[in-house]
């Protein structure tokens, strides 16, 4: 599969062989910075309409692709697609971010929750099928799924939190109640990759918004352990990426699960991240996405900043993915975004030839 | 001053020196999860009533030190008393937490801040007096203020923010105007904090709450230069503390800055944060706030652990204070605080017993 790529750079820079240039793609490429991402919005009436048709999915999917010169698509979905198919009742309440009808809350309703049906999640598969087509093999799609603790965070507060007293009081209180939950979650998300991976996605990441809340006992215990499981169960051969949120004093941890790749976010130097994880896993990030609230003349000093910082630690320059450090703002300058994807092919290619 | 106090150790602690037992107190100690402050607040007819009367200030300052035995008392005032006095009008909106009527939005404005007028604050200095009265040199008094990064967050943004757009921008776009903002916080902080010192408080702490949104160049920059600046200008001889939260990554360079101890939140294990830094400076924290919301026993053990894991490395277990990682929050059980105080004091006397 990876074989027919026209661009393969994306995935050997994941498995850490020679590639000509740093790849790069963005968290959330497709999103509100880009009219055109608005204006199929727009059509498809709300946002969870927009996920789950696959056609429209695939639109804004490929509209990046078609803009910017990105080493990798993204499927665009939502990432709380599997407790939508448990049926918590998924709705987007006006600027207030992602709801449930129906939270985690007692007891009962815990212990008689369900693997997801994959009947009731098709729509993620049928868009990774539309876009693979669409792509015709032009650079790698990612798939992707939310972690079991950050779908836990969503499902037990009800929505969004600050302190995420709900979820973490179960923790200390009743763990192997949290414990059921991330289970059957983990045993989801392994189904849900492994179904995005047979329509065709040429790597997977698991997202971890919010692991980085919890103590590194707690992250090891209540986080790391399921996205380990997760990726012991997937279709061999696929690479993955595993992203915390906060994760900075993790990263030996994160690395030592068996993943290919971990993305760290913007409060860690590069190279303290790459001396600190050596040639174990590559390294996906870390631009701080407030960047691209600038000029162009500061996102090309930043970005060759960071370029030089990777590779005055590992001159091979090989084994760094250039990302954001979390999701690309609303608020991002499209000019911005392109002049970004310029500067890391071009001063890395010249990187590489010192 | 410091000699007068009947119970030291909290100050002993700050400067290394050894203690019968680990000193405790809980950042935002007088708060909502205590039904006695609810009763006081509501008297005062709102928050900010309650900071300005110096005589309720002292009140509910108080209040915790009644009821449990803590090791320190805790200035209770808002972190937003200095930027109020600069004329941006705080207010709070219900369940929304600190807005400003006039944020800082463009350069004109920026150009003529000044430093804030000491007689405008007049309240905070008034209620250290109070509290000293009351508190007759029971325990140490600390005072406090926000970090200039942390008060420029809210007053560029207008408010409490997820992503901090308007003051990033500005710090990538125009780092010269932030810095006019910084440093004239900077020095509205000194005086503030000699204030309180000339009142009476035996210990000051800088809290910077949105340090760790930077990258690590940026934190150095704009938000720890400036608490080292604070540090230097601070009447002698009294000592400080420094607390960024998420600031895990960069605690040497927080050892450097001549401050006499580090805040550190619950996502670095004690016993790192304690090899880390060595013997530069105290370690003030760091129990997960949420283990408050669980139930006596839970609490029991979690601090024995923390307790443990600083002794394991350091068995003379001085130049610890123990804390929380971050506030308490307003759905923490009171009898869980008192669980708390009573396990670290009675087991730590036994840990340096063996």
């Amino acid at each position: 599969m990876q074989n027919q790529l026209k661009n393969d750079t994306f995935i050997r820079a994941l498995l850490r062989q020679p590639t000509d240039y740093t790849p790069i793609w963005l968290m959330r490429q497709a999103g509100r910075y880009l009219p055109e991402y608005k204006a199929t919005r727009q059509r498809a009436g709300n946002f969870l309409n927009l996920c789950k048709s696959p056609n429209l999915a695939c639109e804004v999917t490929i509209q990046p692709v078609d803009r910017f010169d990105l080493d990798a698509a993204i499927l665009f979905s939502d990432i709380l697609t599997i407790p939508d198919a448990m049926g918590l009742g998924l709705y987007f309440a006006e600027n207030e971010g992602p709801k449930f009808e129906h939270p985690l809350q007692d007891e009962q309703q815990i212990n008689n929750l369900q693997i997801a049906d994959m009947d009731k999640l098709a729509y993620v598969p049928a868009a990774v099928s539309e876009i693979k087509k669409a792509l015709n093999n032009k650079i790698p799609l990612i798939g992707f799924s939310g972690s079991p603790f950050t779908l836990a965070c969503y499902m037990v507060e009800g929505g969004g939190s600050k302190e995420f007293s709900k979820i973490k009081k179960m923790l200390y209180l009743r763990p192997n109640l949290l414990h059921k939950i991330l289970q059957t979650l983990a045993d989801s998300v392994v189904n849900y990759l492994n179904a995005q991976i047979e329509s065709g996605v040429n790597a997977v990441m698991i997202f971890d918004t919010w692991g980085g809340t919890l103590t590194p006992t707690a992250y090891q215990e209540f986080s790391l352990n399921y996205m380990q499981y997760i990726i012991k169960n997937l279709t061999p051969n696929i690479p993955s990426i595993i992203f915390t949120k906060g994760g900075g004093l993790w990263l030996e941890n994160m690395a030592n699960i068996n993943c290919n790749a971990i993305g760290v976010d913007w409060t860690i130097n590069i190279a303290e991240a790459k001396r600190r994880i050596g040639d174990k896993v590559a390294i996906q990030g870390n631009l701080d996405p407030s960047i691209l609230l600038s000029d162009a003349k500061v996102v090309n000093i930043q970005a060759k900043k960071l370029l030089d910082d990777f590779y005055a630690v590992d001159n091979n320059a090989n084994g760094h993915i250039f990302n954001l450090g979390h999701g690309i703002s609303q608020f991002a300058d499209p000019e911005n975004v392109k002049e970004l994807v310029q500067t890391v092919h071009n001063y890395s290619k010249q990187l590489r030839q010192k």
